[in-house]
Order: structure tokens, then sequence, then C-alpha cells
């Protein structure tokens, strides 16, 4: 008998036909003689609703009460699924965190889990009970409600897997699994039967939506396979695990773009030690996240400092960069929110030559020029004028031939 | 300093101005030099609605779940006006049933609470913290949600005075005290200063909406004095107590009314014994509560027996008890759904004759027919056609002069 842990999202429990469908699947799967346990997240668009409640309580609503406000959406999904599939004559139990034991430290909406208590759950499962339990929240050790943050859900997850040893934690969402890139934008996409840990990882901080960075990492760590699959669909899906031998090692495996950047450059600062830790300093104090920086060459003694932020940053980041470079003497701060990171992944780099310059040569050939470049083991990005998004993805998408399997 | 425990219902918290509202009525009794513990309901209308979701998941909804969707109403208004109190510089925490320790037995939907564990509220009282507690809802030893049964907020708040020994339980509701009579009805009526347990529990077990029978058992247990007033106004108000010597001794406090009666007869049923056992008997099990019951006198070893249930239970009763009919031998059984019932309460009674009397020929003056008479110590009832309503009403505030103060 095996364990499964499904989750689904916000537009597959988003009214009761829906949670219906949702019932109907989670009886297949403990009809196919497996242990169930079920994460949902809260109907789609009710967590909005619910900050947007504390929103115009308080500009900066208490975050100890603030999470336990926003963590009603998945009490009601998770309790609404219980008496659906107990109406059905399934015998399930929904799971809020305080009842799961799903630990947490203490920050406020955007916890990290510490552990899960499983015996409890254990415990119903070995009853036959399916097991529905609230995804996002949390509790910290004194039982105050915590949140996990946006996408938190699939954390839930992942860390319920691992903590109960399952075999897989199936992912169900709108799209059918995990593609080479955004179907969207690029009709060539196809779909990947399955992806090593450190391409999804690389390919969710790199701006593809399917899943979330902290979900992934978890997975690696505790190697929890995630089977991403549509809530709508039979067919599909994408599994992600951790890479081994008969695992097909795509030189690229996918292209992905992220236009939430903003580029900020600091223009002739006086090249001596110290300097960059002065500009960034500042930026984590008021937890800005940067994402990629570059340095040029110094040049009688003076360098030129680009950075990227999210756009939402933009604002502050310029202000307090501002602040610093008039301290230091540097010339000026130039700030171009017109700007996106286009990013080719793919663990089988780390033994090919070759992909960086096949990359730069297919946007230049369209005349697409490169601002940024940053690389990692196996994922290069470059951040290009916002304009070119769509072309650039459509470009790589066609010089590493991922419209065809390899 | 006094701890004063503050209830405020559904129209009180109906939206983010009323909320504030109540955050600035607890900012004057905590600025009094006060303790404040603070009970709320679900914004007017939310646990409608929750109760209607959870039917559109179900015809009937498993217990567990349905209670644990429910509760979540009460847990938007606590973590709203914890944070509007925040934000107005007031260090205010909410308290869900599982954190407040509110523990109840395992009757879903009509939990009672066994018991309340105060020392965490107790040690933030300490702190000048604002505690404010989500009312209708406990725990279970379990830790299962329970919820306990429409007007269940001021049952909890009375609990939690009675377990803080709180000095006064203030419950702020859309009418500014007790009155003689329903205002709405006769336009003589007047508010009540003070009154006694046993009234207030008559007055709410004949029909009088502003306080729940329960509540005020619980009260009269503990001896938790309980202020009734108005969220909306400064003035007015009554105080609940114990009756002691200072009390105004009323022959007659109150008038009151209550249209959801249906009265059912058997008519000429053999009178041996243990006949009424086997007619009540199927109702009790089937959870139909009886209100009312006469037995006329047996003639020719024949009588005829009444009783009143709500209306909602008619259907069911009346089926139940025809099965019976036909089995002991009575002719036939008659239901009747156009009655009402009418009641004078006042602890006076005890020692004053001629009240009955007086009732009777007040009715009578009007041709209003009596067609069941019930009486306890401090209450007798009338049941009468349901279009005397109003008018009986009237006509016996009037017979005992209760628009002017003793």
């Amino acid at each position: 008998m095996a364990l499964v842990v499904q989750k689904y999202g916000g537009a597959s429990v988003a009214n009761i036909e829906k949670i219906e469908n949702v019932a109907r699947r989670v009886i297949k799967a403990k009809e196919a003689g497996n242990e169930v346990v079920v994460v949902l997240s809260a109907m789609a668009g009710e967590t909005d609703r619910l900050i947007q409640l504390a929103c115009s309580a308080a500009a900066e609503p208490n975050g100890r009460e603030y999470d336990a406000l926003v963590s009603t959406g998945e009490q009601v999904t998770v309790t609404l699924l219980a008496i659906i599939l107990n109406r059905m004559g399934y015998k399930a139990m929904s799971y809020l965190a305080f009842q799961a034991k799903v630990i947490t430290d203490q920050a406020h909406k955007k916890a990290r889990i510490l552990m899960v208590e499983t015996k409890a759950i254990k415990n119903e499962l070995n009853k036959g009970t399916i097991v529905i339990v609230a995804g996002f929240q949390g509790v910290d050790r004194e039982g105050n409600i915590t949140t996990l943050g946006r996408g938190g859900s699939d954390t839930s997850a992942v860390a319920l897997a691992a903590a109960l040893n399952a075999d897989v934690c199936e992912i169900f969402t709108d799209v059918d699994g995990v593609y080479t890139t955004d179907p969207n934008i690029c009709n060539k996409a196809r779909r990947l039967n399955n992806i090593s840990y450190d391409e999804m990882l690389e390919m969710a901080r790199a701006g593809a939506k399917v899943l979330q960075p902290r979900c992934v990492e978890l997975a690696k760590k505790y190697e929890v396979p995630i089977y991403v699959k549509s809530s709508f669909a039979d067919e599909g899906g994408t599994l992600v695990t951790k890479e081994d031998e008969d695992m097909e090692r795509e030189v690229v495996s996918g292209v992905t773009y992220d236009r939430d950047q903003a580029k900020i450059t600091v223009v002739h600062v006086p090249d001596r030690p110290g300097v960059a830790a002065r500009l960034f300093t500042p930026l984590s104090e008021h937890n800005i996240v940067i994402d990629m920086i570059i340095q040029n060459v110094s040049l009688e003694g003076y360098t030129d400092l680009t950075f990227t932020v999210s756009k939402k940053d933009a604002n502050e980041a310029s202000r307090l960069i501002r602040e610093v470079a008039k301290d230091i003497g540097a010339a000026r701060v130039e700030v171009d929110e017109n700007v996106a990171k286009v990013s080719v992944i793919g663990v089988g780099m780390i033994s090919h030559s070759g992909v960086a310059a096949k990359m730069f040569g297919a946007l230049a050939n369209e005349g697409i020029n490169i601002m940024m470049i940053s690389t990692s083991e196996i994922k290069i990005s470059c951040v290009v004028q916002a304009k070119y998004t769509e072309l650039a993805v459509m470009v790589l998408h066609d010089a590493f031939g991922l419209e065809q399997k390899p």
C-alpha cells in the first residue's frame, strides 16, 4: 500500500462543484489501494479577499492577527471537502495546523516549517480515513497561528509528504505539468515527463510559476518525488525527482523568463575595498532581495555596478542606493524598469561546452542586446529589454531544439 | 481594578466601521481602569452564509466538519478587532477556542462548555493586554472544534466571565435593554433597570429574544451579573442579577409572546396507565422538544391530550403521533399551527394571588379564547389563536400596569 499526498490549488477548489471533482480524484486514489493525505489551498480569490479585509482594518496589520485571519480560507475548503467525502460514503477528517501539529517558527506571514508531528494523522490513516490538511498554515510552539507566505500550500504538502515518508507528493494545478517554456508565449513548448530537483529549482527561481522554489528545495532535501498534474485532465504530468542515471540528460531542459525585474546601475563608483558592502547593506536591512549583480572591470580607479531587484522594490532600493552613492562619491544612479530576464536551464550544461556561446549567438542574431549575464552550474540568465521577452524565449527554445524529444 | 467581559453580537461587528466603533467602546472600558475581555460573534449574516455553504456540500453535513467550517466567522471578527485595537495603540490579542482552551463536550452543533482554562488569558490581562475571544466555538478534549448552537456567543461570554470571576458580563446588542414587552408590538413597553435571573430565564423561554435561556442559566448558576446594553447608544441598559431585597418586587415584570408554536391534540384517548409514555417516547427519540402538555379529566374512560411543539417539528411530530394513536385506539389527531403563546412573568406572583384571574379576565374582556394554560412559580402562559397575539400582549401589558414604573 502506497502513501500518497495530493495537493490541490485554489482554482481546483473554487466552488462546491470543483471540490466535488477533487473528491472524485481523491476517491480514485483511495480506491486504487493507497493511503491518501490531501492538502488544500483556499478558494481562488479568497486569500486576496481576506488580505484586503486585514488591510482595510490597518495599513500594517499585526502579523499574528493577520495570519489567524487569512488562514480561515483553507479552513473552509478542507472542511467542505471532508463534508463531501463523508457524504460520498468515505471516512474523511479535516486537520487544521494546530490539529495536524504543523509546527513553524514565529516569523508571521512567512513562517518556516520546523516539524510535523504525524502521530495523529498516521493513526487516522491506519483506520482507513482520508486525512485532509489545511495548507499554507502552521502554529508556532506557543499555539499562535502562522502562515507560510505565497505558494505555502505546496510547501505544506511536501513537508507532510516528507514527515509521513510518503511515496509521492502529487501537486494538482491548472497546467498538466512542467513545460520546456511557457506555452502561452511559445506554442512549440513541450511538456517534460521528468525533471531533476536542481533544474526545477533553477526554473522556479528564474520565473517559472508552476512550483515555488521553497517547495522544491524541501522536496530535494527530503527526496520527496513531486508529480505535477492537471486537476482538470487525467493525462500528462511531470515527475520531479533526484537526477539518476536513467534520466534523459538534456543539455538544456527549459527556457524561462521573469518580467518582474528592475535594473539599477551605480555609475562611476570609486573602486575601493568595502564599497560594495556599503552599497548593499542598507538594502538587506530593508529586506530587499537582490537577484543579479555585475561589476565592470575597474578603469582608472572607477567602476560601474549594476544589480536587479523585483519591480515592487525598485523605488525604495534606488532611494537607499542614492543616499550611499552620494556618500561614496559615485557619479549617479540609473534605474531601468523596462527589462526582463531570460534563462536557459539544464543539468547537461555541466558536461557540455558551448551552451553560453549558443545562447548569446541566438540572441545576437535577432538583434537582442544583452545587458547583464549571470550563470550558475546549470543555468545561464541574460537581462534584456522587456520588449524582447517573447522573442528571446522563442529564439532560445528553437536554438536548443526543445520542441523535439531528445 | 474591575474585570469586565464585553460581548458584541453580529450586528455590532457587521463591517470594519462597526468593528471600529466596538474598538472605541472597548478602549473606553480599558481607559476607565478595567481589565477587559471581549467576546465576539461573526459578522451579521456570515454564520448563515457558512451554514448554507455546508448544506450545499451535503444535505446533512458531518457535525465535526460543519463546526470547524462555521466557526471561521468568529475567527474573522476577533482578528479584525485585534488588528484595529493594535493600530489604535492598544495591545490586543485574539484567542480562538483552542487557544483560550474553551473545553466542551463532543456534541457537535450544540456543544456544552465543560471548563475554561483561564491561565493564558489571565497572564495576558496581567500584562495589560485586551483579550478578544471568539464566541460560539469550543474544542473538545481531543482538540476537535465544536460550536455551541444559536446564541452561543452569549453563553461563551458568561462562561468566560464565570471562569475569570469577572465583575460583570456586558452583553451589547441592538436593543438597549430588557423591556416589559416587545416595543415593536406595544408602544407602551418600558425598559427595566433590573430583572432577576429567574424572571429573565422565564422571559427567554417564553419567547423574549434578547438573551438565550442557556446563557441566563449559566449566569444564574455562577452568579455572573449580566448587563444588557445597546452597542449603538450610551444610555439605558438592564442589569440581570440574582434577586435581592433591594430589588423592586413587581407582581408582573413582563409580557412575552412566542409565535413558534404548533398545537397537536390526540382526541378520545383510552385513559390507561402508560398511554402518555407511549405517545411521547417516539417524540423524545426524535429530539422533538415539547413545550406545554395538558390532559383533560377523564370522562367514561377516555380523555383528550394536547401538547405544543415548535412549528418546524409539527409535521414530524404529527406523523409520529398518528402512528401511536392508531395503536392505542385513539379517535384522531388534530394539528393547529395558527396558535401563539402569551405569557406574564414576575417573581412577585409567588406572594400575590389573583394574577391568573386577572390575566384570564383581561383576555376574556377582549373575546380572546384561551386554548391551553400552563403555569410555573413565576409565569402563566396561555395558548391563543395566532391572530390575537398583538392584541393579547397589549391587553395584558395594560392590565398589569406595566407602562408605569412601580
